[in-house]
């Protein structure tokens, strides 16, 4: 076990509180006043979580953005955000703000409060931000725990764009051209559809935002529910961009399955609820994909072709 | 205009939400389900706001300890927090987590969510608090912008012993004995009264927590209020270790009035709840102490023995 799994696993003792849910899930949920008030925090670290020579207004975005999938992955629209800004060079914080400013007005996170801190110098930049949305009324937020047997597992949006951006600004993937510019961008400007989540919640058992990678994301799901998942391949929802640059080989939808930072929704649902979500991922301008389903056995399986095939070595991204 | 007030005031034009009380009070203030519900964030950065050798459970007490502190004064009861950790080494770590722990049990704020960081080598220790707490009903959270002439100026406990314990601990100050651990005991523990906050919200106009300083505080509090506040130097609440250190001449009762973190509340009433604020100290175990008046006059006054005195070039830590 890592000093980090063992932190972690210290940090879970301590958080008893049946709203921090086990600190096992995308979000708290707190009961206030009769609202069910959701609450997630999230810090991004230089050379940690972005890159030093991201534009500081795509690092304000993604910011924004990770904690508003939170929020949309337990069915929770925005009510505002608290911030925490360390301070660097006048420029870049500038430019930063203007970022921040325009992902809170995108997101419906209004900025509420906050702190802004004096770092030492040479301190890596850092920022955290805490988002607070309003849950779905007359249903508990969806968590990670809920799957059951016989749900159908469902994604939204394609999955892999931003990994594969990651790499292409690595220089670990060679290309060029409008296609690998919005691929690029999917990784600095992650744009979930945020208001799917509440729409879907009402028909949905489990749902989680896919940021560490779809089949690890998956596997955390069905471990929470105490059930497996069965997925296929073949099913994977890849983009253009992403097929013309990585291509659609079985090699490809893997490696996209495994992607980190795609802010997409990962949930299952049963079955007689397939023409509802279908007709609310139009309305909300996204596309929905079955994937597989959910079953009494434990852990992950996965199809390509029609038969079975091993697991990767590694799900996605695992701490 | 230093560049961190250019930042700072750029930060409010983007918090425009009546909810961010314009990023000048304590706390912001969200109305849900028909609650009140207060949320401040504080970061706390090695070297900054604390000692590279403040023990690790000193320095989370006082994580927890200034958002209790600032909930408290907005009328609050805790309700819980999120918090973000910057890995670092094990032991420490782990000290650090006692020291949480022990301080979400004493200011009752159970954790509820946040996030674990990964660090650069060799990054400062930093940390960031988001705390929530439920705000007094049928009545809106103290600002500071409530305080009306005639109202009595009031600060509850002593002041200035956060100020000399870190003197103490920087070897500006010469003590040694129990009075000066205690001093320095309440730089790195600071202990917020808070269940105060909450039973005096009914009876006060403005409410904040000192902070920054006694002078520098009050000076805003006034200027929020647009309106000034005069008062009496000889009225300065100083403990025993505080007089026996620093003594009680008019040049020590100014140090106090001048030092930041002691995490009092400082708050404005009218004159006929003065029997019930003092009975509710009482009943809460604290102090107070009347110090003077608002008044129509812009800005802060000072008396000493008597007659006026002119302020001092610094009122406080000011940014």
């Amino acid at each position: 076990m890592s000093s980090e799994t063992a932190f972690i696993s210290a940090l879970r003792n301590l958080a008893s509180s049946t709203a921090a849910r086990g600190l096992m899930d995308d979000a708290a949920v707190l009961t206030v006043g009769g609202a069910n008030l959701v609450l997630t925090m999230d810090t991004v670290v230089e050379s940690v979580h972005f890159l030093p020579d991201d534009p500081a207004q795509d690092v304000a975005w993604k910011l924004v953005a990770v904690n508003a999938s939170d929020l949309s992955a337990k069915g929770a629209s925005p009510l505002g955000c608290l911030y925490s800004h360390a301070l660097g060079e006048d420029a870049w914080d500038t430019a930063f703000l203007e970022g921040l400013a325009e992902a809170c007005r995108h997101f419906a996170l209004p900025l509420l409060g906050g702190d802004t801190v004096r770092m030492p110098e040479g301190a890596p930049r850092s920022f955290s931000l805490t988002a607070l949305g309003q849950g779905p009324e007359g249903t508990p937020p969806p968590a990670r725990t809920m799957a059951r047997p016989g749900d159908i597992v469902w994604v939204s949006g394609t999955i892999g764009d931003s990994g594969l951006g990651l790499d292409i600004l690595l220089g670990t993937q060679m290309a060029s051209g409008p296609g690998a510019q919005w691929l690029k961008a999917r990784y600095r400007r992650p744009m979930p559809l945020t208001p799917l989540g509440p729409a879907l919640a009402p028909y949905v058992h489990a749902m989680m935002d896919v940021s560490d990678g779809l089949l690890v994301d998956l596997s955390r799901l069905a471990t929470a529910s105490n059930v497996g998942a069965r997925i296929d391949l073949d099913a994977m929802p890849l983009s253009s961009p992403y097929a013309a640059v990585a291509g659609t080989s079985r090699e490809a939808r893997l490696k996209a399955a495994c992607a980190g930072d795609d802010y997409v929704l990962l949930f299952t649902a049963p079955a007689q609820n397939t023409s509802d979500i279908e007709a609310i991922a139009k309305a909300t301008g996204g596309a929905v994909r079955a994937l597989g389903t959910i079953g009494h056995h434990a852990g992950l399986r996965l199809t390509c072709e029609g038969t079975d095939i091993p697991l990767p070595a590694h799900l996605g991204y695992e701490h």
